[in-house]
């Protein structure tokens, strides 16, 4: 279940730039690909003459070129040209909205007609030279919402991350869930505490001690249809913890970009997105290494869950404080679907 | 088709002991764990609070603690804990009797109140110094019955086992089938017969001639839910046969332990039980790397008849003389199913 | 949807030579095996006792041995022994009707009454001294009309088989279709044009040179249920083409028997005869690799259009004069396939 009427991250750009590439995006099979340098388009996967994927084709002059019988298909769907054919009663396939933005291919795959670039979630750190960004590509058999749930409770971490984010005052420490129209953000502070291996490396990366108590934090913001961002840093204890000066503290965004394919499995577009030492690419790729060990661990753990769910489809599951971020984020999902839906006549007397 | 109430082999204890296991038991998902050092523990691998595999977390002071979120289950199914929540009115879930005796884990599937572990099957060579066990676990994609019919009909050793234990006398000689309750037995005899390589080969191992004619014995035992207990030896000829004097012969009891996984999968716990020469080590491993590579070739043989019979589900079977210890087997097995269905009433008239 | 009333090629001679052979053809279950050299024989891979495959047996003196409880087997479906057992009762199997001839086996899945090998489609090449043929077998994950379709439409070498035997010229060049009963014709002719890679490597092979123009040819015969034979060549420019004298044209006609697996699935028995330099076994053996890298290109278009197809199955696909060849083909098939249905009877008022 997902909002169709939505931006979604597709791919990264360099997944598309070398020839186009398949990927199925809420159930749709999408082939993306570059008509022109730093262009981008998104069509259908399926070629109108005899449903051969298109993607197995080849980019000519503009036009996505079928490998099958050479039928050239424009950005729009509509048949450009094919050898000794007339092709003016061709059927159009669908095109799909599709934007390259803050180092992302976006698609919208529901009405076209309301399809608003400038709806994409703006994310500040892109193209800003005091920003550093690294981040990866995960596949994944589970529902994507399982993910929200996951992004929006932290508490995970003590007992999932053990070796790297964990630490036991995560789940010592109540989390405040807010809810401002579809924006959700659930936020956990901790005082006084000792920084965990994964900050501690980020301490002496950004040549702060690692030795002291720091006060850490985590900010959650879900936004639709499926983006967690999340605000995480600590700052030398006492020093104003998430407003301290930026000399005193290491911070960032973790950047999770979910993305729907089926019902049951999702594209993880996961990152880290820093304002310290932007220009330290060994950091950054250090960083993302790091990351990416650590999000492993979730798939594991998520893959299992949705094999339960699956395999228990009415068993009810709890919703207990700590799963606010979800519980509310996932309401808006709902809200989103719902409005998607055609409208039910109210029966006259 | 399998009867719940009873108790199957669900795991050896080493399976366990260093952390939790899931294993589907006759369609449960249930996940065995030690609380305890020699204690043990079965519940379904569901975590009430997201529906987690608690399968995955880890056991800490008796409970086992979800590797999600980190809530404390207890033996009984009953939340013990969950950081900052009160847990009272948490569901419950389903705990497994289950018991390690006889060196197995043994589990029941079905009604908890009639589980009585008394009624676990004695297995008299266990914690006993003069008798020695090795044995295996190998997963089938086969229903449990085909299994049954194979150990119940050893006639397939000449065929499946040519080169190990098979020989042309097995299916020259006929066999008797008794019930009596719901023991079912299989007798066959064979007097002054050359033995195969792998009776050659135990002859040797306990000091015997292996180039003298035998007489030959398999007598095979079916207790429910599903455990088929054979009798084999070899007692240099006319020494008396199975009832020949202990130094004559070479006598062992083969052990098959089927536990239904799916309706068309299954785990085979297989070994051997022999009460000569009990405390050479390497006599065990070498009798179990031998009867590993001979009931690896039962594999292939089941796995194909399941998927013809699962492509010809319709198609009726030939119940020969051979077949009759199965045949009486698959008897006892539906009388315990059909005991096990809600009774109809009859309609007054 | 395949007729069964056919000869379909099901496997080469010598993937029965040295044992039983599993294959489906038509949706049937069968094994194939040599009761004696140079004979063949086809039955269901069922043993009637319990079901198990027959083709993990053996053959001993004729008969096919379940390699299970060692049941005896006739060639024609009918038990002749099993150890210890009275067999006249058991139930007959179904025998196939199956011919070696040309160099492959054939089977007949539909009404064995029906089935006379002299409608065996005549391979006028095979045992001929004149010729030398290789070939090889595919397993392709696709509809077998699909490849019908591939097969009576060349265009598709222009962008399929880029670097081999595609070349520009193919789809420039329009084909014409003939339909003479159950026989389909699709012609393409090019003259003065340059050979693409695998020509010039046989022009080479052949004496030739390969740096001039010349005037190739393929036609593309289908025949039912489908096979499809190719006449391709191509003559030095201007000595007449298809009718050439033999010493200035490299000349061969590539075979393709497409045999129905399942609905979605289907074996690719691809190869090539030629009538020149028949003795050069090297030269065989380098067509033949060749042939095989080609046809793989093939492999990964068919089955991604097969997803497609499976994906959208209401989508109709278009028709042009390209297709026409296919188009004609599967006309033939569907009438077959509808001559084989039962006939409705007419409601008499």
């Amino acid at each position: 279940m997902f909002p169709k009427n939505a931006w979604y991250v597709a791919a990264t750009p360099d997944e598309i730039d070398e020839k186009p590439l398949a990927r199925t995006i809420c159930n749709e099979k999408i082939v993306f690909y570059r008509p022109a340098p730093g262009q981008v388009a998104a069509l259908e996967d399926f070629c109108p003459h005899r449903g051969a994927a298109l993607s197995l084709g080849t980019v000519v002059e503009g036009q996505l070129v079928c490998g099958y019988h050479g039928l050239a298909m424009g950005c729009d769907g509509k048949t450009v040209s094919m050898p000794g054919q007339r092709v003016a009663g061709f059927p159009k396939i669908r095109s799909f909205p599709v934007v390259e933005k803050y180092g992302f291919i976006w698609v919208w795959t529901g009405d076209a007609s309301r399809a608003d670039p400038a709806n994409i979630h703006v994310l500040e750190w892109a193209d800003n030279p005091k920003w550093a960004y690294g981040g990866g590509l995960y596949h994944i058999q589970c529902d994507y919402r399982l993910m929200v749930d996951n992004l929006m409770d932290l508490t995970h971490e003590t007992y999932v991350h053990t070796t790297s984010i964990g630490q036991k005052e995560i789940d010592e420490t109540p989390v405040t869930t807010k809810v401002d129209g579809d924006h959700v953000v659930t936020s956990r502070f901790m005082d006084q505490v000792m920084a965990p291996p994964f900050w501690r490396a980020n301490l002496r990366g950004a040549g702060l001690p690692d030795d002291q108590p720091v006060d850490r934090w985590q900010v959650c913001h879900f936004h639709p249809p499926s983006h967690v961002l999340i605000e995480v840093g600590v700052a030398l204890a006492g020093r104003g913890g998430y407003h301290a000066d930026p000399k005193d503290k290491v911070y960032s965004v973790v950047t999770d970009f979910l993305t729907p394919e089926t019902e049951t499995s999702m594209w993880y577009f996961w990152g880290m997105a820093r304002n310290f030492m932007p220009g330290d690419k060994s950091l950054t790729a250090q960083i993302r290494d790091g990351q990416a060990k650590v999000f492993a661990e979730d798939t594991a753990v998520l893959e299992a869950q949705q094999r339960n769910l699956s395999a228990w489809p009415s068993r009810r599951l709890l919703m207990l404080n700590i799963d606010a971020g979800g519980v509310q984020s996932r309401r808006v999902i709902d809200r989103l679907v719902a409005a998607e839906q055609p409208r039910q006549e109210t029966l006259a007397a």
